[in-house]
């Protein structure tokens, strides 16, 4: 970095710019998480500004997640919050990973038949006392856990599952294989602290908040699967594009 | 209440039958916010079951937010969350809670010409330097404080709305009757924990987790308005529904 990328004629002070120009240099991949920056003095020089102006745009950019300080190693640059649309387009984890460029994972935790949650079959539509199948998921995105997923669906139409491989394969992909297409899902969204079993699994700190989304797939008016995601607050973000 | 109404013969536990049972009376208007509800004895005595059955109900109930218990007086029935559609419809919150059946209210904290805004001014599309009009507003429903937004306009353009009484009329009523109809929103949501002050102003504990969202609107192409929500997690849901 030197001093000719900030302009020192304008009414934007100068933190602000050397904050605008590192957001600009991570957004353009030359910032990659997990980089270090130069030291508060190195920066200095080489801007030729005050130390309370690189402390200053260092300390917004730590506080909004951007980077990191690590004691006696230096301030790094965290990986960048991925931003879903899923509240707007119906497409699976791996679908929208991959089109963000990156990549993703899926841990199955759990994969068992419950003999009966009443709670969750008066959801899916089934008589109180059904079997269920249910799938516990971690999914990672270039290795960090972005959400912790537990589905439900009748056992007696979907226990087949239990022999597929769903760290592989897509679940909506393996259904449709199967002739059954989900074709309308409503999704209920509201903020909440993490557990403490979900923030061992996300890597939390105690009591940070959370997504939860709740969600039920549908093909063909019938329902197929019901769904309880925990998505790391830091982590995701949610967008949406409405008219009129 | 009598014992009438709980199915002895069926694989559905008893505690999740009266549970479902007060949750739909919460639901039909018949059990109402503020509702005191008849003590575990007398329940226990009225249905013919057993103190823990009274017990689990009662608490999970409890912990899912729907009672709530006070010292010495009771278990009380708690105003239900709000559900809702605005990453799904372009919609004044007056409109949206009128549908509801709620009455809302506004309370205009701040209303203000800002010098200089560079981060908002950079998200209007407008020159660092150009001053903006904040507008900070508390939202409620039934009493109940639900949100607190920031609100941001061109103040040369939009100036003219510090004349008008914001605790009334709907923003985009105004802006539409002078000619500046909104036809697009973009929104972002993500959940946060809250800030002291907004725990304050929303009647929330300390750490408790907001739905944060950030709304960028225009009108013909032209940023008009950014906005900057916070919203009670405990006292909103969002719900979307999708196609394909």
């Amino acid at each position: 970095m030197d001093s000719g990328m900030l302009q020192k004629n304008t009414p934007v002070p100068l933190y602000y710019q050397l904050k605008q120009h590192l957001l600009a240099r991570m957004k353009a991949g030359e910032l990659k998480a997990g980089d270090r920056l130069p030291t508060e003095n190195e920066l200095c020089r080489q801007l030729e500004i005050s130390r309370p102006t690189v402390r200053q745009a260092l300390g917004e950019l730590v506080q909004e997640g951007y980077l990191v300080r690590r004691k006696g190693k230096g301030t790094f640059v965290c990986p960048a919050p991925v931003t879903g649309r899923f509240f707007q387009r119906l497409q699976s984890f791996h679908e929208e990973m991959e089109q963000k460029g990156l990549h993703p994972a899926t841990r199955v935790l759990r994969c068992e038949k419950l003999d009966s949650r009443y709670e969750i079959a008066a959801e899916l539509g089934l008589p109180a006392g059904d079997a269920l199948l249910h799938i516990k998921r971690l999914r990672l995105a270039d290795g960090r856990p972005l959400v912790v997923v537990d589905t439900y669906l009748p056992y007696t139409a979907f226990g087949w599952l239990m022999q597929e491989n769903l760290e592989r394969e897509s679940l909506y992909d393996l259904l449709e294989g199967k002739g059954t297409r989900v074709d309308r899902v409503t999704r209920i969204m509201e903020a909440v602290n993490v557990s403490a079993e979900d923030a061992r699994l996300l890597q939390m700190g105690k009591d940070k908040a959370v997504c939860l989304v709740k969600s039920l797939a549908s093909a063909g008016g019938v329902p197929v699967e019901y769904s309880i995601a925990r998505y790391r607050g830091d982590q995701n973000k949610f967008a949406v594009e409405l008219l009129r």
